[in-house]
């Protein structure tokens, strides 16, 4: 059948993938839900141990099984080296902890509070025997562009090269355990004044489509402590806690995040720069998490965020294509500065990935359901609606029939620069909901709906330069991937394919239009125009809507 | 034997008087020490419980006795009544916190901290029955000067009238327990990050001579967790907990004690005008607590002002007529203006109470011992040194010996007054670890040695006009005290005694020295304060050093 074929003509997920090893149950794919349990309950019995850069792997493991089972454990370099420590049972931290000393020589001046991150240290004989074995340590952050594009010039296919960047990019197993560790030890503070409330990863951390390195959104979740709530004894009697009232859900927020935020920055080991950003729309607190390496955002509890999460979460997991086009597409879009780790009027991860999205829902067939075909598919249980916002969607992907269609990712990446070198940015919008083309709502130069919230352009911030910076730059890549002879880049070692595309053009690369220019005349520029359904270079301005 | 007759003629101490009821173990009186650990543990098994205006007591009994045995509890009145249960296990109130609400119709409003403070409500019907029977509220106040004047009047000594004021002034036991909830439930703020800390009251709530309404002094005490420094396993391996480390134990307390301020001012029920004054030389949290109606200040360990508490408890202990004699000479002070709530140059009730202290070590024979005396008589657990400073006492009240002294409080309240108003203050400081008088190691109107920190003197504040006022007050007290002619006093219903002492001079008194001099001439006058010991006016001067 086209299915089967499909399959096989697409490369599977590289093993690396974080959380693919654990993502069946039953024989079926675990949910959103159900693998974000499983995750933030293992993070519970781990904990964070900084060694010496002389370390003996068995010594510490054996040492560490006295308190209990080890399930799991890693090493990685951050500020020294770090062991991840994964116990099977949550009570070999408590013994652990029984035995731990407070440092002796500081003792007045430290804050005792008493946290999963511990200090390792062995007396030096024990260190030189160690010196002789070399552990392996996990890569926490990606390889530079300038490696990467070496590594993609020995693949064998654009597809083939697409599937190594999500490799080298994507979170990996041990990446993920340590984004939710660090979740877990806010955790800890939040638990201290609020024991029914949770700290759960959200967006790029959980939704597969995080690159190494990239931030820890976290929110501070009471819907475990609303529960609870009007649990009452039956009988003519009832008693309820006298609780500190406040005049807006708001003011609540922002006094426990304050509050958090003071904790983590007097009490916290290694929460360093803490800021408190309460006046935000949504507050947060910011705050980098030296012993994990992170850098994190703390907000509390944001509905939409998470479904808008879990919604990635699903089309990452239907078809492996998915993340392989959104990060090629991100990183092209970063080397060449259409996107910015600064807040602007540059393009957003997040709107690319929409469109993305929007660009496989249109493909004939469809390689993903639209969000109106996921909503219809959801069930009872699924049902959300937020405010006033419908965010249902099926949450079993199981209930998703997969795609018939069969392009290959070297089909797709050309066809997403040439599809959105002449869309008609003037006039229509892209809506997920629906995975259509429809008229704009107002003037915005870029318009992306809100899959949940249909009232908000989620690619506001983009100014008319920008957009066509993004248009002017798919068109080029278009050209270059049609024009290019494979062959002959390879024999003369020159980059290809999408190696070709990660080099800022206009500089020393002999794809560039600028430098074509001057070897094949203005004239041959045109017909190539052409060729990309433009008439000539006016075109461009009109098709985003100057 | 002498001391048989003076036991016989002192007036026991009032039943009411906090502890006292508990006060003995095993046939020896509690060490501050034990009774403190049994007061705190007390209070951990404490809830606190806003009751409507119509209770049935037996009906709130039954419903909580399904989680538990209660071992006492008491109704009182504050913005409503309340409701102290102490269970006789701590589990009880885990059992019961399980079956209790969050208030459900503003749920999204209220900071979900749950504390051991809780609100009864009755449906209409029950409300009803228990309209029919009343509660015994208990008094957490004393009653108003004017009252009190009254109810001395009818006394028939001025011994006994000094125990009556002792009586209404001192802290109930229901009281004291209060303020150990209080405590406990600020324990509860600190434990949630420092889990062996405890929040422990000192000074006024646990010396014996704090009076009802007093503030409530409480400090966090690290010290159980400092207990685990250093517990390190054997073998090549050590294991350390990372720690936020500071530049100094000062800006520890202050960041600790400004994040705990901020948990009671955001999550704390109750607690209102928080207010932290963390550059004082002892940093500390001020806040006022609602459900016990304590004004409360929180600092961090003290050790100093411990042992200093733990003096004071020993010479309340030690024989009744201290502390009658401390209340009398306080509300006399408060009453003539001589202390105030706000800090100056009055003198302070710890002043007053150590000049109380010495008068009684001077006596012949001495009713109490002196410092030195106490120090001598401690054993190896009993050392403490602080600093540079010798804290060492004994704390086994049986190890002191009792006085031989009988006097009565009739005598020793006049001689008090007596020897204040002809103290040499000019010349001499009150040393209260020799007993005597010794000459002031620099001019500052009142020198009073503090016992421990022997550079320091504790009454440094008081001024010159201040100390002017004390020794003519107290002039003039003696003077009243010795001339009057309470049989016809009574008759005529004027207040005597102590009652005449508690009403102003110079107002409407007619035993002042101002309205007297109208009346019998300055010649008499002269004569009178001869009487005192002063030949002329200007002698009051010369004698307190101008």
């Amino acid at each position: 059948p086209a299915w089967a074929l499909s399959r096989g003509s697409v490369r599977p997920a590289p093993r690396r993938r974080g959380g693919r090893r654990h993502a069946e149950v039953n024989g079926r794919k675990k949910t959103f839900t159900e693998l974000q349990t499983e995750r933030l309950e293992q993070a519970e019995r781990t904990v964070l141990i900084k060694c010496p850069s002389k370390i003996s792997e068995k010594k510490l493991l054996q040492y560490l099984s006295s308190h209990g089972k080890i399930n799991s454990h890693f090493f990685f370099e951050n500020r020294g080296i770090h062991a991840l420590i994964e116990f099977s049972d949550k009570n070999s931290i408590a013994s652990l902890q029984d035995v731990i000393g407070i440092p002796g020589a500081t003792e007045h001046h430290v804050v005792p509070f008493k946290s999963r991150l511990f200090t390792f240290t062995m007396k030096n004989l024990v260190a030189q025997a160690a010196a002789e074995t070399q552990i392996r340590l996990s890569p926490q952050s990606h390889i530079p562009v300038k490696d990467l594009i070496q590594k993609l010039c020995g693949a064998d296919s654009i597809s083939s090269q697409m599937y190594t960047l999500l490799n080298e990019y994507q979170l990996t197993e041990e990446n993920i355990k340590l984004r939710y560790l660090a979740c877990s030890l806010v955790s800890d503070f939040a638990r201290a004044y609020f024991p029914d409330s949770v700290v759960k990863p959200f967006g790029s951390s959980v939704n597969t489509f995080g690159k190494l390195g990239c931030d820890v959104d976290m929110f501070l979740d009471f819907n475990e402590a609303r529960k609870h709530i009007k649990k009452m004894t039956k009988g003519p009697f009832e008693m309820e806690y006298q609780l500190k009232r406040l005049p807006s859900e708001r003011l609540a927020t922002q006094k426990i995040l304050s509050v958090i935020g003071d904790c983590l920055d007097h009490f916290g080991p290694g929460c360093v720069s803490v800021q408190k950003i309460l006046n935000a729309r949504c507050p947060l607190v910011k705050f980098s998490h030296q012993p994990t390496g992170f850098q994190c955002d703390l907000s509390v509890s944001n509905s939409i965020a998470i479904k808008s999460s879990e919604l990635l979460y699903i089309y990452g997991c239907l078809d492996s294509r998915v993340r392989a086009l959104v990060f090629s597409i991100r990183c092209w879009a970063r080397v060449h500065g259409l996107t910015n780790s600064v807040p602007g009027a540059w393009i957003t991860n997040f709107s690319l990935t929409m469109m993305v999205i929007f660009f496989l829902q249109k493909r004939s067939p469809p390689i993903i359901p639209t969000v109106d075909q996921l909503r219809a598919l959801a069930d009872d249980e699924d049902r959300h609606v937020i405010g006033s916002y419908d965010c249902s969607f099926v949450s079993d992907l199981s209930k998703i029939n997969p795609t018939k269609n069969t392009e290959t990712l070297d089909e797709l990446l050309y066809s997403f620069f040439e599809y959105f070198g002449s869309f008609d940015f003037r006039k229509n919008s892209i809506n997920l909901r629906k995975g259509k083309e429809v008229n704009k709502p107002e003037s915005c130069p870029l318009y992306i709906w809100n899959p949940f919230e249909q009232d908000l352009n989620i690619s506001k911030n983009v100014n008319q330069p920008q957009l066509e910076k993004f248009v002017a730059l798919a068109r080029e890549s278009a050209w270059i991937l049609k024009k290019e002879d494979k062959t002959q880049r390879m024999i003369s070692k020159e980059p290809w394919g999408l190696a070709a595309l990660l080099i800022p053009f206009g500089k020393n690369n002999p794809n560039t239009i600028k430098n074509r220019a001057k070897g094949i005349g203005s004239e041959t520029i045109k017909s190539l125009l052409d060729s990309l359904k433009l008439s000539n270079v006016n075109n461009l301005q009109k098709a985003v809507g100057k």
